[in-house]
């Protein structure tokens, strides 16, 4: 019998990393390397530390935890199921990377419930537990009370070399370590090996020293592969720092077990192989055939499913006596919790007639996030350094700051990549809270996979983009977007809104904080903007709509979006007055206006009508999907030009006159 | 008479502070507070340590200056004038961020000779400033003889708190510091002060002691707004450390002399206006009016013309000896640094017919960087940890490593986006050298902005993507791309090639060697693929052509790219076999087929034929300017998801049947 030879400790790590090895030989694709090293660390978390409930995934107060190093995901699939989790059956992990299987390549919130965040590409976990134990924290300032404390949870986050080596988790840990957030603590699996090799050839920097410049608290455990103790007493000393976040270096051996392949890159990525397998087995000494768990192991593991129970029990006595002691916040928290706004909270959202003075976008985003801030507690974000550019502070709360937890504004400092991340962390902390990132349009390039994670992983993040165009001027081609609007309108399940004046960026708002599993990118303005006849908060929420139109059968479509819209009501009057029947069409989101049924696209663009001319000022290949070949894109396709907004709008074409002799040109 | 009280230093740091604050103020836009805090810095840097040639800024041998914090534009504009830059004369600087002006927003590479590198966008600098340092250490290593030092020249970088907070600086220094290139040395302008306010309110990491992690050398001046002599010192210091980059942080005042708006946010982004600049004037006790520079200055300043000449006179006795000596050597060199491929180079580019066993595009791309590698020893680069998946090992090579920059085989660590940048920093180095960068094309995201730049500042960059679609199979959504090629192709002068096959992957190559101003992203397949009859280098060129066609008008023209043309080459066998006139158009490079004229173009699409099909495993949105309001497109327009690879593609529909089923659909 191994039994006797092993620890229940040791029987439970190495049911880990055989459930790794095993689901991955299995699926003859995946990362053993990592789960069979962490499995120590992992196991001595979750068994000895983390506060849980396998059976109810969702309890608010459960720590978090994030696998960061998502390559490594059997690592957590082999936890879960060991703990009890219901999302991950043994079926499960013998599905591991197969068609519909709860088991996919890398962890996805949105499959597998228990899996808090969507991770693989390196660094973007780390940077969301930043956001989960920023959520934490600002929740416990909120709404705490010293005999009832109902946020109270760690973030814990298993992170490797490569997530160490990308810029995003730089910029996270720095401002992590300036906000002091004492309840994350981040476990670095130091195993010294990245898919090219050893960690010598590209990163041989000091890790630690790194972090201890961030202001965060820094460990190591020399011996990760065996010394559980030691990693149990880092945990303990991380946690009872509470004014920094704390990074335990626990070195490991990847791979650990395999008597050929551990310790080299040969394992980090590929399947073990019969032979190997069999010989790990001998030297871990483990005599169970493939996906088998000892029942000691799994009895001992599957106690997670008591603890947890009685800890969400012990919680929802404190929450029992705080919505007795203070029914106010309880209610208030309890409709935040629930994740839907309050009922008639758009009315607060601005509105607009022509009479109105016109703003730029960017300050009716202002104006509107200041209205809907005060009904909407838990609307909560910032800019990436740019807050009076972008506009977005919110005026009835102060800033977020180490001390200072309950405020709404949040200064990321110039990380856009991080805010991004940052940001799905929050939106993805589960409480309802509606985080907010701000930047130039431009610099969306620096948070792209972080927006994308937002898309793919259903986080309802709002993405503030301003300065959307050539027009923002004197800065220059480096600052102007030109293929960003409709590049991130490539990106699947993400609504991108350039509103053209107040209706339509308060309707923008409220497709944004009312679209649960769909994140909205806002493109706004830097110059000022008429606000126009016939925009509508419902006709924006449609993504596309009639703005003015001819009696009759139009001649021609006009369709615009944002800055360049009220061109088109300009030039539609002038061809009016030469005789022309002409239709302009608003088409602040085009995502949206695919999801409106055929009857109602049709009665915007009919398919009778065939000469269109679409403006906008950014790349055309979003537009020819809608003029067709008969009808004309006035865009930009080159780079744009330094000098002010006016003049480069002019030298590009950006005028009335050119969409008038355009689409003179089209009617033929 | 001010003369008499100021020292010739401080009337030239004062004629810098000065242009910069009437240029900002003429255009009522721009940076007044960088250039005002940073000139004595950069006074002493230039005046007393840069060698370079303010008449020949292409001289090989001249130290590198990057303003990394390239809002302070105005910085470097005055630099450029008072050294004697025939680029940057005073009425240029009186057209600061005007139409057509030399004096763009952000410095321009390809706008104004002896600005190096396109800057703005926060941290790019410095990380293509690796780049530049990298490129001298090889070319040094490959080329310098103990008898003649052809390259010898020093890499300098102005940076701000901006940069600093940016993961890519971090990114970048960190592969500075493994690689241990001892001519970098950045000046770290420490102002305490970015757009937000106090770096109080975000950034409170101790920068010096991260970089002392990184292995950098590391210096501290205390005063940087008047102590010139201490800068002096550390830069003399840094100069000395050869085995180490080196950070010299310079504590300054932004803004320093102007009495109300010093050390605040207020003088960052705005100009001064009249009376404070009046009010400043006082303070700094200069009495010259609007752009008026004292002729001592100027004459002092302009020495810079006579060491320039001297230096680089200097160094062409050295070349010359170079060339009589080591004619071999110096003959290759000179034709890398013309920039020019040899004559017949391409003739090393790999074909190959059907009967040619067809494998992973990836791995034509390996056979093909293999072969012109000993043909174009100008060709350095590798991957961002990926390269045994991305296959960019060059074989004739070994690892560029410290104590090895002799070697080509560049290992960037998991830094995508530093990997950007310095590959446009080598590239930039403006000495023929062609890098290539790889990571899976879904990392692009990571550095879509240095992807970017290498598109506006026109740099010869070949960006090496694999596993370029949902049919890479398990490591599923996180990884695999959907939105990504047609939001590259968005992007204005970047060629992005989806080649089908072994002749089209070496088309792509041949271009991307050929372009001089336009970079070549490669989008290539993990899994294998047939080569296909009618494809050809030439065909390739073209970026679109008829692969295979019927006798006569084509009822449909089938359009497929990368993966998915054998799919069309086979639905078109079908189709045929039921009596329709079809043909097949690879179109492995949109932007080249749109650069064809119009005659070509109508040859391969003809305008009456309006019944197409477009097959690309990727968002939609591009071929619609093809396929028109008749036609289809087989794409993918949400998220992928993890299996095998060639069931994800069957499930999204990627199969011959369902190309045939959509054609006859089209058809009607």
């Amino acid at each position: 019998m191994t039994v006797a030879t092993q620890s229940i400790d040791q029987l439970c790590i190495n049911a880990i990393r055989f459930l790794a090895i095993d689901g991955v030989e299995k699926a003859k694709s995946g990362h053993p390397g990592l789960p069979m090293g962490a499995a120590p660390m992992a196991y001595t978390l979750w068994d000895k530390f983390m506060r849980f409930n396998p059976k109810n995934p969702k309890w608010v107060n459960r720590d978090r935890f994030v696998l960061s190093a998502g390559h490594g995901s059997m690592l957590q699939y082999a936890l879960m199921y060991l703990a009890g989790y219901d999302s991950v059956s043994l079926e499960d992990i013998k599905q591991f990377r197969q068609w519909k299987s709860k088991t996919p390549g890398h962890p996805e919130n949105f499959e597998t419930p228990g899996v808090e965040v969507t991770t693989g590409p390196l660094g973007q976990g780390i940077a969301n537990a930043v956001g989960l134990a920023l959520a934490e924290a600002h929740l416990a300032a909120r709404y705490n009370k010293p005999d009832a404390k109902i946020f109270d949870h760690y973030t814990y986050v298993i992170m490797g070399d490569g997530c160490n080596m990308e810029g995003i988790s730089g910029e996270a840990a720095s401002i992590a370590g300036h906000w002091g957030l004492g309840k994350l603590i981040a476990l670095y699996d130091d195993n010294h090996i990245s898919i090219d090799g050893s960690t010598d050839i590209a990163f041989t920097e000091d890790v630690c020293k790194r972090y201890e410049s961030y202001g965060w608290h820094v460990l190591h455990v020399e011996d990760g592969n065996n010394d559980i103790e030691a990693i149990a007493k880092a945990i303990e000393a991380a946690k009872a720092v509470t004014d920094k976040p704390s990074l335990i270096k626990i070195t490991t051996t990847i791979g650990y077990g395999s008597p050929n392949k551990a310790d080299t890159a040969g394992v980090h990525g590929a399947a073990l192989g019969a032979d190997e397998i069999e010989l790990t087995r001998k030297s871990l000494e483990w005599n169970y055939g493939p996906f088998e768990v000892p029942e000691d192991a799994l009895n001992h593991f599957r106690k997670a499913v008591e603890r947890g129970a009685s800890a969400e029990a012990e919680w929802n006595q404190v929450w029992a006596t705080y919505k007795t002691k203070y029914a106010e916040e309880a209610a208030e928290l309890e409709r935040i919790l629930s994740g839907k706004p309050p009922a008639n909270w758009a009315d607060a959202l601005p509105t607009a007639t022509p009479a109105d003075k016109g703003l730029a976008t960017r300050k009716h985003s202002e104006v509107t996030l200041n209205a809907i801030a005060p009904v909407l507690p838990e609307l909560i974000g910032g800019s990436a350094d740019l807050t009076h550019s972008n506009l977005t502070e919110i005026h009835v709360s102060g800033d977020f700051q180490k001390g200072a937890y309950e405020n709404r504004n949040v200064h990321f400092g110039v990380r856009e990549h991080a805010m991004g991340a940052i940001c799905n962390g929050i939106a993805l902390h589960g409480t309802g809270l509606i985080p907010y990132g701000a930047t130039f349009l431009v610099f969306s390039d620096y948070m792209r996979n972080s927006i994308r994670l937002s898309a793919l992983s259903e986080a309802r993040v709002i993405w503030v983009m301003t300065h959307d165009s050539i027009a923002l001027g004197e800065d220059g081609p480096t600052h102007q977007p030109i293929e960003h609007v409709a590049s991130l309108r490539a990106m699947p399940n993400l609504y991108v809104y350039r509103p053209a004046d107040t209706n339509e960026t308060s309707g923008a708002y409220k497709v944004a904080v009312e679209s649960a599993t769909t994140p909205t990118l806002l493109a706004l303005t830097r110059q000022g903007l008429p606000n126009l006849e016939g925009s509508s908060i419902e006709n924006a929420e449609k993504g596309g709509y009639i703005l003015s139109d001819s009696e009759g059968t139009p001649d021609l479509i006009l369709i615009g979006t944002g800055s360049e819209v009220h061109l088109c009501v300009e030039a539609a009057k002038a061809l009016r007055a030469n005789g022309k029947n002409v239709r302009v069409v608003s088409m602040p989101c085009v995502e949206r206006f695919e999801e409106q049924d055929a009857a109602y696209q049709e009665s915007v663009l009919p398919k009778a009508v065939t000469k269109r001319v679409a403006v906008e000022a950014g790349a055309t290949m979003s537009w020819y999907k809608y003029v067709g070949f008969e009808g004309a894109v006035i865009g930009i396709d080159t780079y744009g030009a330094s000098a002010p907004g006016g003049v480069v709008m002019e030298k590009f074409g950006f005028t009335v006159d050119n969409v008038v002799k355009t689409a003179e040109t089209v009617l033929g």
